[in-house]
């Protein structure tokens, strides 16, 4: 529907109908509706069924539960999330009867009895098992999960330490301590947290190759962008500058903001741009990387399409990196 | 130094020195360093003295004070950030020894002996007041502000309620609970939390007006761009078509990035966007905005200029939504 480059994570079909969860009737009325399903996680994996077999790499997607097969478990109150209902047409008002969804954290509850609501059924991990969600679901994944890890880690009020409660579908947590001043004016502690990152294809001088990296972390022979999270009073290119510079000694003049994608391990948002280096020489740092270099564009396609004669490859299409990494290959035919 | 168009809270002249933050020596000397500087905050409000008097709207700096004025203070361990070093050149390698920048809260000790640190000083506010600081410097104050305000909420681990102590040059908040599940692994609860939040300008179907609102909160004849927080799992480009449906009722299809800027009110980061609509119909929110309009290009040369009949006007230079609003008057000359 638009010309915006669509990231894996982010295709979500749902209207999260905001203005709603301010209505508590309403919401008992939808969780109890016929219509109504729910998307059930065990300690942050999600239950998925499998697709019919196929050729593509989205082999699972999201199992759709019913209230009256989770009724038992809901009776003790389980963290629950509205997320939305699913809007077929962005042009025509919704009636706010379409079929709504939520999420629902039944860690409470033991594994198996979670794998027994829906036949052929696996308790997906995070990354990188989510690559493998129909990308139509993958948005709605991450809206679920990064609400679910959110509540996890989030029960106490961090400006008094008591204890905090959801309200507003899921999308509040308020202290229960009356006296606490999180209670005067509007505060962040009570909102959902979303960490901005910065990820970035780093372009020689010479604008002949570009600058890929390994982390400690990252799997044997695969090579990524640079990546790291912003920080306070940053904007996004301070971020792209102050990184680049961190993690391999190499100096960036011009930003340009490619794509974002949410990143819901726990509650990343990636912002994907292409910067311009002026300098080219490579001091690594030691603590946070294992391996930057400068590559040039045949090495990257080899990458890419998993043909590098040493077995070198780049993350998956799922990936921003990936499509910021692929952008630049497209902008560089000539080389 | 770059193409990238520079927003005021987004000067900053410092070197984070960020591989610094962990050598507890090396900060511990810095700090004693004959040539290190203190910004002193009292209640959030930041030290300041008044410049020459000249025609700019820029009339204060920030007051810099030693160590040997606030020793005593400092004997109550209160909450000091590293924000970073004095480098005058990118491209000339730092030797560390460079002068020094912290930020200390000073709300332990009363407001005039603060005051009294500094000839002709005064504690400033913050938004609106801020944006009388000179450029050069916003930046600096948007890091020590942010970082503060999120020392001021966060005193306690939102995973158990146990209270937690600074680290890392306080850019880091450890659980003092040595049993919590914080210290397994690497969890956003102990770093500074940062709100992305989408700000727009919204061009009409035609091309020739734009869309600008008021919210409630705003000083009489006040119009800006919308505005709202992302939620998780979205993309800056979600959140600007969601947010303008929700207050306006437009549909929006593609967006276009302009540049960031951090909003240190506590910890905001402003995504600035070009939306374009594809329907013009105004349904107001009218639990958020008192007034929503499209607006023509001439009406909106006068409302920058402050030169509208009804003496309608748009936010300062200092804010994002001006410089969205001035990049598309310069680019539809023709209109
Ligand atoms: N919100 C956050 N979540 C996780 N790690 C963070 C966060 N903010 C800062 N960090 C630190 O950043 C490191 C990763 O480096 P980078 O991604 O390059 O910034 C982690 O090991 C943490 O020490
Ligand atoms: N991080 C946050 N800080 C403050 N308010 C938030 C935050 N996240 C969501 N909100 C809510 O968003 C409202 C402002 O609306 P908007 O800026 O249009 O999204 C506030 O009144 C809060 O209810
Ligand atoms: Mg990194
Ligand atoms: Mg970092
Ligand atoms: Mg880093
Ligand atoms: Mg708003
Ligand atoms: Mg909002
Ligand atoms: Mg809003
Ligand atoms: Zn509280
Ligand atoms: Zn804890």
């Amino acid at each position: 529907p638009d010309d915006n480059p669509r990231n894996y994570f982010s295709l979500n079909p749902l209207n999260r109908c905001s203005e709603k969860r301010k209505d508590k009737t309403w919401l008992r009325n939808k969780v109890l509706a016929d219509n109504t399903r729910f998307i059930a996680f065990h300690n942050l994996s999600v239950l998925a069924t499998k697709l019919p077999k196929g050729t593509s790499s989205q082999r699972y997607e999201l199992a759709r539960v019913e209230m009256k097969d989770i009724e038992l478990y809901m009776a003790a109150n389980p963290v629950t999330v509205f997320l939305g209902i699913e809007q077929t047409n962005r042009h025509t008002p919704l009636t706010f009867e379409e079929p709504g969804l939520f999420a629902v954290d039944l860690s409470l509850a033991e594994e198996d009895k979670v794998l027994s609501l829906m036949p052929d059924s696996i308790l997906m991990p995070g990354y990188p098992a989510a690559m493998q969600l129909r990308p139509e679901e993958a948005g709605i994944y991450a809206e679920a999960r990064s609400m679910l890890a959110w509540h996890d880690r989030y029960q106490f009020c961090p400006t008094c330490g008591s204890p905090s409660r959801l309200e507003e579908g899921g999308y509040k947590r308020v202290c229960e301590d009356m006296e606490c001043r999180s209670h005067n004016g509007v505060h962040n502690t009570c909102y959902p947290r979303t960490d901005p990152s910065a990820i970035m294809l780093v372009v020689s001088p010479d604008g002949k190759r570009c600058l890929l990296g390994r982390s400690k972390r990252f799997p044997a022979k695969m090579f990524s962008c640079l990546a790291g999270f912003m920080e306070p009073g940053e904007t996004i290119e301070d971020t792209v500058r102050r990184e680049v510079e961190e993690e391999s000694g190499v100096i960036v003049d011009r930003v340009e903001y490619h794509s974002s994608q949410p990143w819901p391990f726990p509650a990343s948002l990636m912002l994907g741009c292409i910067a311009y280096a002026t300098t080219d020489h490579i001091k690594l740092d030691e603590e946070e990387m294992e391996d930057a270099r400068w590559f040039s564009r045949p090495e990257v396609v080899q990458m890419l399409t998993r043909q590098h004669p040493q077995g070198l490859f780049v993350p998956p299409e799922q990936a921003v990196a990936h499509q910021i990494i692929k952008t630049w290959v497209r902008r560089t035919a000539n080389l």
